[in-house]
């Protein structure tokens, strides 16, 4: 086209000279070819190619919720790249079937050679999981060094520095946190939302005391759960309580932004939530389809490698299967569902609030 | 076509006056009508014809198994059938993806309309495990009452008689058990892969005790699952200590099955190996599909309810996590793995046993 | 629970009696049971369960489109129906493996005695086209009589019926062409629009005419299309000479919409043009999928059946294969592509505009 | 681990260095950053990534295939592999759907600074689909100029010495003609077979003149239809008539091939022919993804681009289309679904036929 730009090639745009002269198999090196071998490096070098994609993605997300007030038209946006990420994950654990194409004979012929060679070397993977939120703290403890440990010092460092960085969790705490909708003058909402809740636990404690075919043990456990789900949930209420509650573990999100949360989620099919309830949405998938990542791995793991130790010095399967709940990073929002009570038993918006909530979000305050 | 046969029609061979009336939701009973519980019974319903596909495929791959000598040519029947039934787990693991798009608070307009239905109640579903070799004192106990006794009681008793039927575990520890090439005369096959296994373990520990950045109770961790391992692969030479080992839990199939397996799976490339490595190849992935299937579960219903207990009374994720490994089936093969050395390191078979192996099973002792 | 509601049994509440007991192998009845008969009567059957399901998306979505107008709140209920219409389509896509891992030698085991049955006589099918759009007279001629020849009577009239009912074209032209920001008084937006359109077009065939390697019949045929795109594109902007196009078949969408759905497009980021945007593109994914069905089922009629007629009288693979094209509905959704220009050569908004589109929809002339 | 190789790390090993900076977006050069860029540039890298390996796969298949004498153990390996094969195209097909989150106008941001790259200008699925068996000759004119032409000239140079190398089409064809089982002495297998095939033709025929709801017309094209298959048919046992059908296109195995291949798939239960039969079916498969892919393709660059020509200066989409059909190379293998008939119909083997086919291809003549 008589266009402006000089012309471009397929081969040098896409940089295919480094690209596919990148794979260098260590059976070839040492004069035993493995056939897999080949299979083993493009699985990885792919998943690194998505991890570079997804670290995109999330750093374009993390820019637009880093300004003071998130347009509309950028949440439109963060969603959508969100939504992107979630496909990416999808087809990342479709392709570990590839991988399972190699037996793990196969697998056995150039093992190794590669050692210690892991995933969990991954440095892109680590910055992945911090700008998603996941806290050194949190972390499975592995091989009681830090996590870092497994990668070069100037990655080592580079985690350091990035964890100190925004990330999605903090980013999402901080815009719920900042939400105009939960102090509404004179909108009693929580009381009475309070009240259908704590009925609700009356009756399905009823349930579980009369049920016909739970055993005693049963029914001890059962009531426990609830009485557990009852106080989170009283906890809400109470700054103090529930600052309590978070230092145990059983809440992420801070006081002021679960409310927002459960607001967003009950209210959702109000004009100016929608967004919003497609972001927590947007977050739900993506922190699903990481877990069934994991998870997937894990079952791999086992599956290439019996009860060995993998190539990184750790039972690969124990780890990456403790590790599917540990760093899961928006369960707050799962454990929210607990709270719901349905659409016909929710407290009536009062007219005005209803009418404010027929605009948009970004017009708030204008 | 001038043909034989009286004319079909699509409408009535499908029975779909049947299938497409028998979609009643309560919510339109109870004059509140819910658009998502049309999905919520479709979707079981879909998941059930599938269980009924399972269960033909599982019944016709134990016919085959039932005879006193399988032949050949059944036995890619077998293969084929199996991975069919794979196939057909992969879909119903995709599928729920789609009632995902259904909201716990849209789940909540209904649900309490169904209690105390639940999956639990599934009569097929427990047909399947059963037939899949599923033994009731391997299953997870559920609210201390025998599993059946969410089924209705004509299904109770024939799920007892099920489990008197032969089912896909047995007849694989069967049929391995008789695999001809175990007592090659004069082939002490056995002997040198011992060498090899062993002098891996040593290998192995010595790269533990010696690791730069394991920690001292990291070592130690490693070092016991590595003494467990060796003691595993120890006791596949004396049947006493293997017996003892298998009462643990820590093998489910016979001393000789195991023994085939792993020969099996080394020398999976000999010709009459082929198909039989095929078959522990389908039954792992089978069984991987099954476990996964499980955990997806596990993560739906985590999303749908939070932590309050499912409509079958029972905290739904934390029952389907733990069935994940618990009712896994063929976890020996994957343990076997453990066992396995690289090609080049193989004993070398003599070139009688070869020349055996370049024919076929079935051709065997004819 | 101690609730309101009389207790549920899973397998009454799924209507389980009906759903299992609705396979009646034809080869079980003529004494030669196939074994592969009853994958292809289940798959079928779950077709058609989805098939139901598809059909209560789509009518839902049209209950809320015959309004006079759609709320805000409902459209974002419509774009999420219309995503899990697509999901249900791609799980149906991948089932089609399922049925491939049925043999042609299988299928021919049962095959002749289903004769005349055939897919062309799901009235569900039928229903679901009709509500998606696809007009009588746009169909791909069958056998010379009317698609509905297949079906029985009182399916027919049924179909003949629905014919006049909303669909969801005619509901999306409808919308469109209600849409507000098309007459901004002293907004010369299509002035600047088509004159950056007319400068795009100019470049390309300056490049086609120009290029080194093209040749010339090549170039003829490529100036061809461009010229015909150019008068596509100059058809938009008189309403005569559109009509004339439209006639011809070149556009489905009034002159109105298409200019209305050409601006969604392209001024997506406004916030109230959101939810439109995502409207659309749900429909071009539904598109797209449908296609795709198409596609591959044509795929698997080649690969079972060779050159052969089908049960159903016809050509299958030729059939389905055509059908691709011609049986797409929302193609002009695809066609406008070929006028974007890029947002930095796009006329700027005005501010008074922009600040209308920084509001909702819904709220437009209240 | 205290092995005998050097320590290996990840980051290296896999070369990232190298993988991580070969992403250079043109819209950041030119000062215009456009997001979505690197998402395009990623998508495309793991496409070659991925040919790459379908490549180092056919090309082992192909060198198996070199050997005078296949044998059976290779033929497993061969099977495995192209079923690798299959498993990453399906891969390549759903990574549309990620690319397909780039909107069309996200596109525009950047694709006049592409120009004229185009995925035309691959080589390595030029070299691909050469290796699979796509001749020149039967390749869609491409700007009536050779398809190399897009290419560099080494590239091209490459592509012409490549053309004149093995591919798994011809090793087929080659393969297929050896097989023992077509001239065993006093078998009159395909005077019996042609009776039940030509009785088969006859009931079809009658069926359509018979046929109550077809028109004139279609009589006519499905009486066409059934000719040409009768026709098809009859030249198999006609040497000369086959070659001329085959110099029309109408067949591209020999008429050898086409025999052995007929023989495999109806009499694929017999132990010997079942891993044939396996290969066979692998093709299929293989050849169906292949064409799955140019048409999604071709679906995704009409969603892309509408009807504006292709980066490469071509419309992509009826490039793509066109390519669909045209480029299939083992249609062969489905069209002999057309001369299948019911097992019950099969010609009885005499049984020194069937013995011999209990054993194994690998020991024939030895």
């Amino acid at each position: 086209m008589a266009n402006e730009y000089p012309p471009v090639h397929y081969h040098e745009y896409l940089g295919l000279d480094r690209i596919l002269n990148a794979q260098s198999p260590k059976s070839h090196e040492y004069g035993n070819p493995a056939h897999d071998e080949m299979l083993f490096i493009i699985v990885h070098q792919v998943y690194e190619l998505w991890f570079k994609q997804l670290l995109h993605e999330a750093n374009s997300v993390l820019r637009i919720f880093a300004a003071e007030r998130v347009q509309e038209k950028e949440m439109g946006l963060v969603v959508h790249r969100l939504d992107r990420m979630s496909e990416i994950l999808k087809l990342l654990i479709d392709q570990i079937r590839i991988l399972e194409t190699m037996t793990p004979l196969d697998f056995l012929e150039f093992r190794d050679m590669l050692f210690p060679a892991s995933g969990f070397q991954s440095f892109q993977f680590r910055q992945f999981e911090v700008r998603l939120g996941l806290k050194r703290d949190n972390r499975l403890q592995f091989n009681s060094k830090p996590y870092t440990s497994a990668l070069t010092p100037d990655q080592a460092r580079a985690i350091d520095l990035l964890e100190k960085q925004p990330n999605l969790f903090d980013c999402l705490d901080r815009w719920l946190e900042r939400t105009p909708f939960l102090n509404v003058a004179g909108f009693d909402f929580w009381q009475s939302y309070k009240k259908s809740v704590m009925a609700m636990f009356v009756r399905d404690k009823n349930y579980v005391t009369q049920h016909p075919s739970l055993g005693e043990e049963d029914k001890r456990r059962n009531l426990e759960i609830m009485t557990k789900s009852e106080e989170a949930f009283q906890s809400l209420f109470d700054e103090q309580t529930f600052e309590k509650a978070r230092t145990q573990g059983q809440w992420r999100l801070s006081f002021k932004s679960v409310h927002a949360a459960l607001f967003i989620q009950i209210y959702r099919d109000q004009p100016v939530l929608q967004l919003p309830f497609r972001l927590l949405t947007a977050l739900i998938d993506l922190d699903e389809l990481m877990t069934n990542w994991r998870y997937r791995h894990a079952l791999m793991a086992k599956r290439m490698l019996g009860t060995k130790i993998g190539t990184g010095g750790s039972s690969g399967y124990d780890y990456l299967k403790a590790s599917t709940e540990l760093h899961r990073l928006f369960s707050d929002l799962n454990q929210l569902t607990t709270f719901f009570i349905s659409r016909s038993k929710l407290p009536e918006l009062p007219e005005d609030v209803e009418r404010e909530l027929g605009f948009y979000y970004s017009t708030k305050g204008s």
